[in-house]
């Protein structure tokens, strides 16, 4: 009885945060998830894989609720193609946090857009921001669409400012140490392409284990330039250094991604 | 200002409703998930992976619930191995669907115990159903103790029979067909040993792609013998036939798991 009551009003102050939070945020683009047991590394934090996989999932349900989702795009016979990735992270996130994803739209171009996320904990404090960029294509073609002729998108356009440095352009990888991967069914999305975070999976685990135990990721670029296709055999390369750079060839050897990652010391 | 005095107020109340939401929580374990975009396969359907996950993951906070998880077991530096599981599939989730898990215990010898799962849609449609068999180790001596000595367990056991028929021993499979594969950063959960999952994920990768996109799994059998630890060369075994048969072995040659797959056509 006294549980019930304090869940229903406990739901109605949650909403009530959320409200204010969120209030002038044009499109209400708040998205609650929770750090599972599965998404964390044999240091109980939740990888960088997994917050990935949160991050493009806010990008997906916001574009969906304002218009511009997959599913609208695919009846235009459009689609969004993610360009570049900005990430940093203040405090890594512990299983079974709690956390918000905060995104909004805040500039486009003819051929690129931006989004920005801001991570939450429970208590408000932020835990890491992104910056991701995206181009939309034809399907048929596969040649870059106007976004700006999108009106739901032009719609949804924000003022506010990115919250990290944009994405970085990442020039040249000098490989010291390289694995090859084959593209396999547990890789692929829907498209039969490799999922986007799948890439930096395949990079992670080229880094020598002590990195994750005794280091801390402060900031990690993606560049994505083409796509990776079922049974393709890739090269993932790795070079050290202050930051820890990939590339991912495919067998013609065509750089399809390139990453940075960005440590402090714990 | 009125933010963080509701920030502060919230951390309270939710402290207060997860105590109260606890306690004396009965064995009556259900536990409700959603198939998020990242579950899915390129037919739009959960994984097995997913689903398997989700299934362990209730297991895992049922167990908590009722006072005999892994870190109440820990206290007594003790811990879960799961040995075998067989599960049944009536009709697949998809994406973005709300589906339950009910988890009980319903047998418990000295060195093995049964836990069972039913998965339900928000219809309240059967979609699934687990069986799945526990030992109990301690964690020095890396032997079995007798899980009818803990009384949290005891108390736990209900007379409700399983809904499957119990997970089956594989006795051998002879390979066609093989591949290596070396424990990474990405297979291990805390203890530095492959997630129980990620077996069946290197599994379904040794599959044809069309077995995902015509057929459908009926019923799939796992006995797990041993743990993969962090770096060793694993190589996965794939027999062909009206069940498709799979044998995990270490770089010695012994089987650490063998699984066989059930499947219909679509």
């Amino acid at each position: 009885m006294l549980a019930l009551a304090l869940h229903k009003f406990l739901r109605k102050l949650i909403y009530l945060r959320k409200q204010i939070e969120c209030r002038g945020m044009g499109m209400d683009g708040c998205y609650d998830y929770v750090v599972e047991p599965r998404d964390v590394d044999l240091t109980g934090r939740a990888t960088f894989v997994a917050v990935g996989n949160y991050v493009l999932q806010a990008a997906g349900e916001d574009a969906d609720r304002n218009g511009f989702g997959l599913r609208d795009l695919n009846c235009s016979n459009c689609s969004w193609v993610l360009s570049r990735v900005a990430m940093e992270f203040d405090h890594w996130l512990m299983q079974y946090e709690r956390f918000s994803v905060r995104t909004w739209v805040n500039e486009v171009g003819r051929l690129m857009t931006t989004r920005n996320m801001v991570l939450t904990d429970e208590m408000g404090v932020r835990r890491g921001a992104a910056v991701t960029q995206w181009a939309m294509i034809d399907l048929d073609r596969r040649t870059p669409v106007d976004i700006r002729a999108n009106l739901d998108y032009a719609a949804a356009i924000r003022e506010e400012p990115s919250p990290i440095e944009k994405p970085q352009r990442i020039l040249r990888v000098t490989p010291v140490r390289t694995v090859a991967h084959r593209v396999s069914y547990s890789d692929i999305d829907f498209n039969r392409h490799a999922n986007s975070m799948k890439y930096m999976e395949w990079m992670f685990d080229l880094l020598p284990l002590e990195y994750i135990t005794d280091r801390t990721l402060a900031r990690v670029d993606i560049n994505y330039h083409h796509e990776a296709r079922y049974g393709e055999l890739l090269t993932i390369c790795f070079e050290d250094g202050p930051q820890s750079l990939f590339e991912i060839k495919n067998s013609e050897g065509v750089p399809i991604c390139r990453a940075s990652l960005g440590w402090r010391e714990r």
